[in-house]
C-alpha cells in the first residue's frame, strides 16, 4: 500500500504523532478540572498523572500484544470484529470515525492556544485560526501531497527535544540550583467554586480529572493500525516504538504534571471569575507555555520554540486523522458498512469526498464549541476508550479461543500471560469509559454518543442493502436457466448523417449483429424528410425506420419501441447504440447529449437491453483529456504498477 | 402539433386574452402620466388614447398580411429572419424572450391590483398575491395540464361581456339618463407637480403618456403565431380573428378612456403627495374599479364581477406567456440560438426548466420594482415594439421581393397594397419605439434593453459554439477513409461472479467478437484470489486478466489497458462491457455504480473505444420504473402516436 516501509526512528513520528501531541492539551485539562476544589486540590494533580501514566503504559503493553496478532493494519476493528462479531465492530468502527473528526478538532484548538499563548492576536482570532488551520490541512490532503516521513519527523523530534530540554532545564534549576521557579500565573489566587466539597464530591471531581488526563491516551492505537508501513520484521518493530511511545509519552507527561505543580501554575476555565489578583487584559496562556516562559526566562527564543514546535505537532496530529479516515473509510466500505466507492482509496472523488466531510464535521465542532478545548475534550475520549474496551474484550476473547487448541507450554504459557494483559487493559479501559460516561455525560459525551449511534444505525442500514442486494441476486442465479441469447437486435439511433452516426453505424456493424437496424424519432418533419432522402442518397446499407413522436420526445417512442422488438423476440438481446459527443466543458455539456444521457439512463431500466455509448471526441474535449491526465495521472505512475497476469489464454 | 384545430370563436379567447387584458392596465397609464400636468392635461387623455387606438388598427392590419404571408407561425422572428437575416431574427428572439417575462411580470401586478381595489387584503400584501401568482400558473403549467381552449374561453368573453355593459350603461346613464355620474375619486383635487410646464415639456409629456398607452398593444402578434391551430382556410379566419381583435380592443380602450374622463376619474403615481382632500387609509383603485364602482353604483355585484374577470383575464394573459415561452424556445433552439434539447417541447425536463426560469425571471422583476404595475410598464413596450418595427421591416422587403417577380396585375396591386401597409407600420411603430426609447429609456426601458443585448449576446456565443463543432465535423468527414474496423475486441469488466456479470459475458459473447477477454483489477489481493480460483472452477471459457492496481484505483488501470489494447491493434474498435445495476432510489445510486459510472465517463475520451452498459435491474428499480411509467407516458399515450415506417428492408 505504501511504497516505501518505514524505519522505527521515522515510524515513531509519523504514527505518535496524535498520542505524542496529547500531551500539550491532557496535563491542563487536570488541572483545570482540580481547580473548582480551590489550590489545596493541585496537590492531587502528580496523583491523578501517574494514574493516566498507568493505564497509559497498561495500554502500550496490551498493544504491543495486538501488535502481534494482528499485523495486518485492521487494528480494534478488526480485533473485534473477528472476536465479538460484526455488531461489535461497526460500534468500533462509528466510534474511531467520530474520533477522528474530534482529533481534528481537539488538536487544532489546542494548537491555537499554544500558538495563542505566544501570539496574542491568535489569541484574540482563536476561532479563525482553528478554521483556516483545519482547512490548510484538508488543502494539503485534497492535493494529495504524499507526506514524507521525514518532513513529519522534523517537528515531532522538535517537540521531544524541546519538551526534554525544558523539563529537564526546569527540575534542574529547581532540583539542583535551587532556585524558586515560579509560574506567571503562581501569583494569582485560585478562587475555589466549591471549597468545602464532601468527600464524595471530591472524588467525583478527581474522577473527572482522572477522566480529562486520560485525553493523554488518544492516538495510542494508531501504530497497531501502521504495521503493515514498518520494516521486517514488521511486528517487533512495531511493538518496539509503541514501547518508545509509551515511555516518551509517560515521561512528558509525568513531568509535564510535577513540573507545573511545583511552580505553582495555574490553568482554570474562566479567569475572570476563578483568578483573583489579575491585571487588566489578562491572557490565559496554556500549562506548557507557562512552564516554558519561566524555565526560559531571559531565553525568549526557547519560549517561542516550544509554542511553535506543540502548535505543529499538533497541526501533525490533525493531519494523522485526515490519514487515518479514508482508510478506516476503505475498511468499513470493504466489509460493506461504507459505500463502496470509499473501498478504493486510490479513487480520488471517493477520497476527496472523504476529507471534505472530516474538514467539514470538526469545523462544526470548532464553531460549535467556539474553539475551546476544554469542552471539546468532554466529547472526545469516549470514541477511544470504546475502541479501546472492545478491542481488549476481543483480545482476551481471542488468546482464550487459541488456548483451546494449543498444546505447546512454551507458547501457551505466553499466551496465558497475553491474555492476562488483556484481561488487565478491557477492565481497565472499561472502568474509565464508566468513570468518562459518569463524570462528563451531561458535559458533552452524550453528544458524541448520539454520533456513534447515528453512524452506527447508518452503516447498519447501509450493509443490510448491500445484504438484500445479495440475496436478490443469489435467489436470481437459482432461477438462472444458463441459455445464452439466441440473437442480438443492434438498433443505432440516428438524428443525421454526419461522422459521429456513421461511425456509430460502422462499428455497429461491426459488431455483426443479426438484425441491424438505424431508428430516427421524427421530432421535425423537415429535418427527418431530409435526412431520410440523404439516407436513400447514401451508399449505406441499413434499413433506417422513422418513429413517429406526437410531443416532439424523443425518450418516449424509442422505449415503446424498444418494448415492442422485445416483445415480439423476447430472447433476443438488444443493443442500443446511441452516438455521443464528448466535449472538455461543462458548458458545452449543457449544449449537446441531453437527450442522449435521459434516454439513456430510461433505457437502463428496460430488461435485456444494453445501451452502448459511441463516443466522438470533440476538439475540446482532448484539451480536457489532457487537464485530466496532469491530476489524474501522478508523474511517474502511467507505466509503473501495470501488470497484466494472463489466464485461460485459450478460447 | 396542438390536437385540435380551434374555430374563431375559440381562438379569439385563446390568443387573445394577452392583447385584450392590455386595456386593463393600459388606459390608467395614461392618466397616471398625464397627471404630473395637473387636472387640466386630463382632457388630452381621449386625444392621446385615439392615437394609440389608431396604432393598433395600423399594427393589426399589417399582421392582417403576416398571417397570410407567413402561416407556418414563427412569427415576427420568422419574418425577420427570412428577410432581414438572422441578426434581425436573434433581435426579435432576443425582445420577444424579454417580453415574455414582462407579459407575466405586468399581467400578474396588474391583476393585483385590480383584485386588490376590491379585497383590501390584497392591496396590502400586493407583492405576496404577485408571487403566489406566478407561482401558481407556473405549477399549473409544470402538471402540464393542456389549457383547454373552452376554460380559457369562459374568463376572456365574461371580461368582454363585462366591458361591455359597464361601458354600455356607463354612458347610458351620462348621455340618454342624463345622470351626473361620478367617479369616487371626483372629489379629491389634482396636485400638479409641474403645473407651469413649457410647451416643450408638455409635448414630452404627451409623448410619455402615449408611450405608457401603447401597451395597449402587447399581445397583438399572439395571433400570428398561431395561424396553424385555426381551422382552414388558417390564415383567412385568422386575420379575421385579427380583426375581431382589433375592433374589440378599440372600442374597450377608447371606451374607457373617455367615460374615466367625463366622470373625473383620477389615477396617479403616489396619492399621497399628488392628490388633495385624501381621507385617512386612501387606498387607490385601479382606473376599472373605479369605473365599476360607480357605474353599478347600489349593484354590487357588477364591481366584483369586474374587477374578478379582469384579474382572471389578467392571470390568463399571463398563462398565455407560458406556453408561448417554450415554443420561441423550441423555435431558436432549431435554429440553434439555444441548447438543442429545447427543441423537443415533449421533453418534460428542458420544458419544466423553461417555465421555472419564465416563472423565476417574473418574479425578479416583480420583487425587484415591488409589484408596481407602472414601474414594470416602462421596461416592457420596448421589446415589443423591436419585434414590431423589425417585423414590419422584413414585410416591407419581402413584398418588394415578390413585387421584383410578380407579373399578374392583380397580385402586384395587392402586393403594393400589402407593402404600403407594412411601410405605414413599420414608420408608426418605428417612431413609437423611438418615442418610448426617447421618453421612457432613463426610466427603466434601459434594463430591458440590457436584458436584450445580453440575451442576444448568449444566443449569438451558442450559435458559433454549435457551428464550430459542426465545422470540425465536416472536417472530419473529408479526412474520413470509410473503412470498417477491422476486428471487434470486447473487454468485459468484472469484478465477482455474480449474475450480472455472468449475465454480462453471455450478451459479450453473443455480440461475438473477435477477442473477448474478461478484466478484473485487482484493488484487494484476497477477493481477487477467490474471483480467480471461482473462475477457474466455473465453466466460463473467456480469459479472465487481472489488472494490477498499485493504489486501489478501477479507473487508471483500465484506461491504461484499453490503451494499450488500442496501441497493438489500432484499427479494431474495442467495446468495453460494463455490468450495472439499476436501482430505484438516489440513495442506492450512492451505494452503487459511482465507480462504473466514472469509468464510463472517462472512458467516453478514449478514441476508438465503445462503452456498453449491461444494466442488472434490482427489484426496487421496477418500483421506480412503474412511477416513471405514470408521469412519463400519459394516460392513453402509450399506444397512440406510435407508428413504425420501415425503409430499405433489405439488409
Amino acid at each position: 500500500m505504501r511504497d516505501t516501509l518505514l524505519p522505527k526512528r521515522i515510524a515513531l513520528p509519523v504514527f505518535a504523532s496524535d498520542a505524542m501531541s496529547s500531551v500539550a492539551y491532557a496535563p491542563q485539562e487536570v488541572f483545570l478540572v482540580l481547580s473548582v476544589a480551590g489550590i489545596s486540590a493541585y496537590s492531587l494533580a502528580p496523583w491523578v498523572g501517574l494514574a493516566v501514566a498507568v493505564v497509559l503504559l497498561v495500554v502500550v503493553a496490551a498493544y504491543r500484544q495486538n501488535v502481534h496478532a494482528y499485523p495486518s493494519g485492521g487494528g480494534d476493528y478488526e480485533v473485534a470484529t473477528v472476536n465479538l462479531g460484526p455488531t461489535a465492530g461497526v460500534t468500533v468502527g462509528a466510534a474511531l470515525l467520530v474520533d477522528y473528526v474530534l482529533t481534528v478538532a481537539v488538536s487544532v484548538t489546542a494548537a491555537a492556544e499554544n500558538i495563542g499563548s505566544a501570539v496574542p492576536f491568535v489569541h484574540d482570532h482563536k476561532l479563525l485560526f482553528c478554521l483556516v488551520g483545519i482547512v490548510l490541512v484538508a488543502a494539503v490532503n485534497l492535493r494529495g501531497v504524499r507526506e514524507s516521513g521525514v518532513l513529519m519527523a522534523v517537528p515531532t523530534y522538535a517537540f521531544i527535544l524541546g519538551m526534554i530540554v525544558m523539563l529537564t532545564w526546569g527540575f534542574a534549576q529547581v532540583f539542583v540550583l535551587g532556585r524558586d521557579l515560579e509560574a506567571s500565573t503562581a501569583g494569582y489566587e485560585l478562587v475555589a467554586e466549591q471549597s468545602d466539597l464532601t468527600s464524595l464530591a471530591l472524588v467525583f471531581l478527581v474522577a473527572r480529572s482522572f477522566s480529562s488526563g486520560c485525553a493523554a491516551l488518544t492516538g495510542v492505537e494508531a501504530i497497531s493500525n501502521g504495521v503493515p508501513a514498518f520494516q521486517k520484521p514488521k511486528s517487533r518493530n512495531a511493538a518496539t516504538t509503541l514501547v518508545m511511545l509509551g515511555t516518551v509519552a509517560v515521561v512528558l507527561l509525568l513531568g509535564i504534571v510535577v513540573l507545573a505543580q511545583r511552580m505553582h501554575a495555574k490553568y482554570v476555565m474562566d479567569p475572570a471569575t476563578e483568578l483573583a489578583g489579575l491585571p487588566d487584559g489578562y491572557r490565559q496562556m496554556s500549562i506548557l507555555a507557562q512552564l516554558a516562559e519561566s524555565v526560559f526566562a531571559g531565553f525568549p527564543f526557547g519560549f517561542y520554540f516550544i509554542t511553535v514546535v506543540t502548535a505543529l505537532i499538533l497541526l501533525l496530529a490533525a493531519n494523522t486523522a485526515f490519514n487515518g479516515f479514508p482508510v478506516l473509510g476503505s475498511v468499513l466500505a470493504h466489509d460493506r458498512y461504507l459505500p463502496r466507492q470509499l473501498l478504493t482509496r486510490g479513487d480520488r472523488l471517493a477520497f476527496s469526498n472523504g476529507i471534505v466531510f472530516l474538514a467539514v464535521a470538526a469545523m462544526a465542532f470548532v464553531v460549535a464549541f467556539d474553539g475551546e478545548v476544554t469542552a471539546l475534550i468532554q466529547l472526545y475520549i469516549v470514541g477511544v476508550f470504546v475502541s479501546f474496551t472492545l478491542g481488549q474484550t476481543g483480545m482476551t476473547r481471542h488468546w482464550t479461543r487459541l488456548l483451546r487448541t494449543e498444546t505447546d507450554p512454551d507458547a501457551r504459557s505466553r499466551m496465558v500471560r497475553a491474555r492476562v494483559i488483556a484481561v488487565i487493559a478491557m477492565v481497565m479501559t472499561g472502568s474509565v469509559l464508566v468513570v468518562v460516561l459518569l463524570t462528563k455525560f451531561t458535559e458533552g459525551a452524550w453528544i458524541a454518543i448520539v454520533a456513534m449511534v447515528a453512524l452506527f444505525v447508518l452503516m447498519k442500514l447501509i450493509n443490510r442493502h448491500y445484504r438484500s442486494v445479495q440475496r436478490e441476486l443469489q435467489a436470481a442465479a437459482e432461477r438462472d436457466d444458463g441459455v445464452l441469447p439466441s440473437r442480438t437486435h443492434s438498433i443505432v439511433l440516428v438524428s443525421s448523417l454526419l461522422l459521429p452516426t456513421v461511425r456509430a453505424l460502422r462499428y455497429a456493424r461491426a459488431t455483426r449483429p443479426d438484425v441491424l437496424e438505424a431508428v430516427t424519432v421524427n421530432v421535425d418533419d423537415r429535418e427527418t424528410r431530409t435526412l431520410v432522402a440523404n439516407w436513400e442518397d447514401s451508399d449505406i446499407d441499413i434499413p433506417l425506420k422513422v418513429i413517429a413522436s406526437p410531443y416532439r420526445d424523443v425518450t418516449r417512442p424509442v422505449i415503446t419501441y424498444v418494448r415492442r422488438v422485445r416483445r415480439e423476440s423476447p430472447r433476443d438481446v438488444i443493443t442500443v447504440f446511441i452516438p455521443e459527443y464528448v466535449v472538455g466543458h461543462w458548458w458545452e455539456q449543457i449544449l449537446h447529449n441531453q437527450s442522449a444521457l435521459r434516454l439513456k439512463t430510461r433505457l437502463l431500466f428496460e430488461p435485456g437491453v444494453m445501451v452502448t455509448s459511441v463516443p466522438w471526441q470533440l476538439a475540446s474535449s482532448k484539451q480536457a483529456a489532457l487537464r485530466q491526465e496532469e491530476t489524474f495521472f501522478a508523474p511517474g505512475d502511467t507505466r509503473r504498477g501495470f501488470g497484466a497476469v494472463g489466464r485461460k489464454e485459450n478460447r
